[in-house]
């Protein structure tokens, strides 16, 4: 769903350094996709970015239906599932009494300033985003859409984001404008009003030494970093093990032929999840597509420093011709 | 046996450019190798180079003894083959009846003068490497280790070599200089002297017609190019197939455990004599090399973009330390 390629190379290490391409010393992730997408160039592939895919559907022609979230169709001839961990999805609280609140009095995505304006607005999380959020609401102070009282609620009194928020913070508690509790949500009470709709009362939470405390909520904003989810891929039949798309090290097939799994969304004995090791199952998994794509045709290894055919391909001229 | 680290790269294809290194959109052979060796450079690898790996014994302790044809020994942990397609030796001829006359009157390295002096000599192969050899030789004519006379023998009236090289040779076979004959080699004739010494007779040459004629020969001197052998390896108790070395494609390990085989001297299931397969190969390997050296630790996976150990292993500076 992202609007670019490169994955986590571009999103989580697009200005970090990495040292263990082979034959790269040094590189970002930005540059490193850069010139992964310079090399492919002449392959001429076409993107379709920012967008799911949706439906994937065996047909009866060993090809597959592929649907997007933008409504593009395919009728492809296989599928690679590149997926990486998955989709990046807020994490999730585990309490139950809450669950039933999501969307009105609890929100993983940030909620609309009706849901909060002069009400009792409870925050969760101790990184950036939380911290980021806790600052942002606490500047509305005065509005009409301030929150009634604004309360941070992290499982210690420590936290792990930028030494000016955290700096900011401290300054808000000291002034009283945020309040701050330690500890993890693990109850609410749900106030079952006259007309049977349930509404969010007090949470319970909970201290490292165990001891509970109540927290009076009307809306809490869950703030507590993204994990990888497999998303709509669990549907498509392919086996999975722990979240992960089972392939063999042959072909790096999934359980249906004709759609294959690389990087780190796979997994087979001995997979570590590295990029120079994606790269090892992108190129057998290509070999293996072709095969699929061509049953007829031998599928030849060719080297580009020899072949004439590649050379062509790639647009350079062949040596000594 | 090579004196420099790089193998078929730096041996075969120093100079000409390589197209499917990931992320190196060119390289040539010998770029690519300076590229690697600047990358491994801060682990202190020590290279033993131009010996041959003679014997490999392995001891009671889950260890190596590994001796070299320059005499070092070393008590190894575990053992890396990478040894390509193996070491290139001549081609060899397939005709029994020769195999005794090698040294003597059959050569496959270059024979020395007065092997050929005064004598019949034929020159096999339709290569570079024979025309050179006979057109060397053919400058001869006229001083004292001129052979008596000179014969190219290729299985038909056609090179690959250099135009120039065709060139001259078609000059010398027109001055008679140079005489050429058709066919392979599918037999010779011994003869048993009063001593009881065998010497070899007239060679039995075959056309593409099927049709045998008799060549007289002092000395034959095979120059059909450069084959890989596997040479020592298949002494070392190592499963192989095919005169490759099979492994699994979880450690990349032999049938021997603690010793591991990556890169074109390798079988397993999908294997593709690439590049960038080796690279994973060597990867996986390397972690199961580290859990066979170290049994009671635990091996974890750590990305050279965050892990802090592994900068200081680098010699490069933890962003935001």
């Amino acid at each position: 769903v992202l609007p670019q390629v490169g994955g986590q190379c571009a999103e989580l290490y697009a200005d970090k350094p990495i040292y263990d391409i082979p034959a790269l010393p040094v590189s970002t992730g930005r540059e490193l996709i850069e010139r992964l997408q310079r090399q492919i160039a002449p392959m001429g592939a076409e993107f379709h970015l920012g967008q799911e895919v949706t439906r994937l559907t065996p047909r009866t022609d060993r090809r597959f239906e592929v649907e997007t979230s933008a409504g593009l169709q395919f009728n492809a001839g296989c599928v690679f599932i590149a997926a990486g961990v998955g989709a990046f999805r807020p994490r999730r609280l585990a309490v139950q009494e809450l669950a039933r609140f999501e969307g009105t009095q609890l929100w993983y995505h940030a909620p609309p300033p009706a849901a909060w304006a002069g009400r009792k607005l409870v925050i969760v999380g101790g990184g950036d985003e939380a911290l980021d959020a806790v600052i942002r609401l606490a500047g509305r102070s005065g509005t009409p859409d301030a929150p009634a009282s604004l309360t941070l609620v992290h499982r210690r009194d420590h936290f792990q984001a930028e030494a000016s928020s955290i700096a900011e913070l401290a300054r808000l508690r000291d002034t009283g404008a945020v309040q701050f509790v330690a500890g993890q949500i693990t109850g609410a009470e749900s106030i079952i009003a006259a007309d049977g709709q349930a509404r969010l009362g007090d949470l319970q939470i909970t201290g490292g030494d165990g001891a509970v405390q109540t927290l009076p909520a009307d809306v809490v904003w869950v703030r507590l970093g993204l994990v990888p989810q497999l998303g709509p891929i669990a549907q498509w039949g392919v086996a999975l093990e722990r979240k992960l798309v089972v392939v063999d090290t042959e072909k790096f097939e999934t359980s249906v032929p004709g759609i294959y799994a690389i990087g780190d969304v796979n997994s087979y004995p001995g997979k570590k999840k590295l990029i120079v090791c994606g790269f090892h199952e992108a190129t057998l998994a290509a070999y293996a597509a072709a095969a699929h794509l061509w049953p007829e045709r031998r599928i030849q290894l060719e080297y580009t420093t020899s072949s004439k055919r590649l050379h062509k391909l790639l647009g350079v001229d062949t040596p000594g011709d």
